[in-house]
């Protein structure tokens, strides 16, 4: 008889997981199963076609209808998982009719992901206050914007700034209200931080630190916030206030949660329920460094711990290694990204740092075109090991954060970043990689 | 009394030794010498100058005099080093006037570089033919060009295609004629070199491979050059068929070449004989996996290597790492790159390689704008270590070579990088970094 693998979740990791499987086991019955009425999309490009960088919200389905045929992958769309039973190893599932079923399985995989986290905001629930998680809030936000001038953003995370940049492109007058004192405050430090406000600012968006949203002010629908008792018209407003691992179903089926409150799982997935195997947004992950557990909610985590699920819940042997928390992300042509820790989380975990911060220059100075770039590395003193990377402005940020994570993940030392074999060309680098000089600002201060 | 440090040559090498020396010794002498009008300029960009792409020649001066003035460093242009006496510790020189004098020093830093390779070719002499090595012979074939309608360049290396592009660029008809049998040689595999010689064509540039020159036809002055017995009609040919290290002053002087012919240094970059230094093109190096001497003749090693003799002629230590050979180049808007040991290489040393090659893109498949990136990793067998890639086209190819090149130096194994951490947002990435996807084919074929 084929083995039969349920995934509850179908996109980034659900899909993943579907196709890690199907490789790992030709002859497999897979069912994989999502609430909305689009599969397999790329969530992360929402605020791109907000923004209008992508003609369509449709271009981010990445794995069209035909894939799941070819990969012979049961997909059920607007379906529900409404219980797992691990005892009698079924999901039970609701589709759109209301039809109620029960889908036995030999493997489970659950990739529930998270959701936007609403806070307690007075005048939340006001028409035109939107989250952005799917395709669906896209849409909603869309519209909104095609008679909106102003509109307040709550939150400067990843998610809060690509969507208020993207609403600036769009001609909204645009703020960013952030309770912690600086933006992207899981990514940055703040001297890196306020390198960023000063950027956004010059693009003509308006940050506010310090202070979150008090309410949403207007009758039916929102006409303004207020932010430190300053009334800030909108015509629309966004919580960006980071997401929460969706893990109801799990816990009420007694699968365990960590102390992240995301699901817990071994190295190949596996949660303490056997044959039970999660994966993405909704699992929690151990960090490399401090080999403690944290959240990543990455799409980049998420589709490499589904190819370990998946291939896991098929009979196969995967191992995951664990997260660095690399990202990056462009707003407006300003490229930030990070990987490891930074000194403020460092810090939080006890371990005594120096820093290396320098700005430089994509280019040859003589080459025209090129841009400044600042990098801030974080060093941890005694073993003189870099544990984190900090990246403002430039180009190629993508590759310097896969190279910094390449150093941290092989235990490189700052006096070895220092000495690396490095390549330059006038029209693509400076003769001194400005991550050498970074490294060289921080061996100083040690 | 202050140290005495004399340096012969005053280009990458020469003033990076000297600002090395500087920084640890505050009150040293310091010498440097060129025979050129110009120092402290940056020959790399040459080709970009006659492309069009910087605005002139005088802009890769990368340290004006002020810097020298700034550094307290005696910067003697025009003036040929003729004799080294490692005995009485003077180096005799000549000056523009023919004036002759002998700087005592104690320590030496010998930075003499290299110089173009002439092959004999029946009628290199010819006025017409040109190397392409000084902001000279740069100016001189940016005045030949501005009347040529066609040209040839001998040697499809870096030098030579980079030269060739930028005939390209200026409107005239380019062939290169390359005696191995793919472009590139010392960089990629044929494979990868077709892919290039493929987005050359496209551009317009004619390559004819496996052979070289036989003859440059013409009276007095080139008219076309014969190729396996075509006649190519050129307005101006250029040898860009490598460089020699310029090491005749060093060896009538006793100090030892190793068995490249470039100067043997040891890790502090010392020559065989005491107190005597060398740095750059005129050294040779050692590769950091054959543990070889190789001929690295790259501007990025030259300045690493000089900060090294530099911070020890002045009394200071410092060790210099080795080479990788990485190494990038921009021709027309095709980004090549290349770091370690390509397949060719690693089995001229007794290496068993397996490779990983693929095609992948730079963005999210939907986001506009997306580069097709070609990588071939390469991988010893038996350790399943990282020894080498080579990447074709995309962009933020350098920082893609220094990510691979920060993983080959810290011993990073195939099945490491196919888990790597690796960051992503849609109009920076794909989700599946193709480095990652390179590594999964490689793994396949183990």
């Amino acid at each position: 008889m084929p083995r039969r693998i349920v995934i509850i979740g179908a996109h980034a990791a659900g899909v993943d997981a579907a196709a890690a499987a199907r490789k790992t086991d030709r002859t497999a019955e897979i069912a994989l199963m999502t609430k909305q009425k689009r599969a397999g999309y790329s969530p992360c490009g929402i605020p791109y076609v907000i923004g209008g960088h992508i003609p369509s919200f449709d271009d981010l389905v990445v794995f069209p209808p035909s894939y799941y045929r070819m990969m012979k992958l049961d997909l059920r769309l607007e379906t529900t998982a409404t219980n797992i039973n691990t005892e009698a190893k079924t999901v039970e599932i609701r589709d759109r009719t209301g039809k109620e079923a029960a889908l036995p399985y030999d493997s489970l995989i659950v990739t529930t992901g998270a959701y936007p986290f609403v806070p307690p905001i007075k005048g939340k629930d006001k028409k035109g206050v939107y989250v952005a998680r799917t395709i669906e809030d896209g849409q909603r936000i869309d519209k909104a914007l095609k008679t909106a001038k102003s509109a307040v953003v709550i939150g400067a995370g990843v998610i809060g700034l690509e969507t208020a940049a993207a609403f600036v492109e769009r001609g909204v007058k645009t703020t960013v209200a952030e309770l912690l004192p600086y933006c992207l405050p899981a990514m940055l430090d703040q001297d890196m931080a306020n390198v960023v406000q000063g950027m956004l600012e010059e693009k003509g968006l308006r940050l506010i630190v310090g202070h979150g949203a008090d309410e949403f002010l207007g009758d039916e629908k929102v006409n303004a916030v207020s932010v430190a008792g300053e009334e800030i018209p909108a015509d629309l407003a966004v919580l960006g206030v980071g997401v929460r691992a969706n893990v109801e179903l799990a816990r009420n089926a007694g699968i365990a949660l960590g102390e992240t409150k995301a699901i817990r799982v071994n190295h190949r997935m596996e949660t303490n329920v056997k044959d039970v195997y999660a994966a993405g947004d909704c699992v929690e992950s151990i960090n490399m460094i401090t080999k403690r557990p944290t959240l990543s909610q990455l799409g980049t985590t998420a589709v490499k711990q589904a190819k370990v699920a998946g291939t896991n819940a098929a009979g196969g042997y995967a191992a995951f290694s664990g997260v660095l928390g690399s990202a990056v992300t462009k707003l407006f042509d300003v490229e930030i990204g990070v990987t490891g820790l930074n000194e403020f989380f460092a810090g939080r975990v006890g371990l005594q740092t120096i820093a290396g911060t320098i700005t430089s220059k994509t280019k040859a100075d003589y080459y025209p075109g090129a841009l400044p770039i600042r990098i801030k590395l974080v060093v941890e003193k005694e073993s003189r090991r870099i544990i984190g990377g900090q990246f403002v402005g430039g180009e190629a940020v993508t590759q310097r954060v896969n190279a910094l994570s390449f150093a941290i993940q092989k235990h490189m030392t700052i006096e070895e970043l220092a000495k690396a074999d490095t390549c330059y060309a006038p029209p693509v680098n400076e003769t001194w990689e400005p991550m050498v000089l970074a490294a060289e600002m921080a061996i100083r201060k040690l």
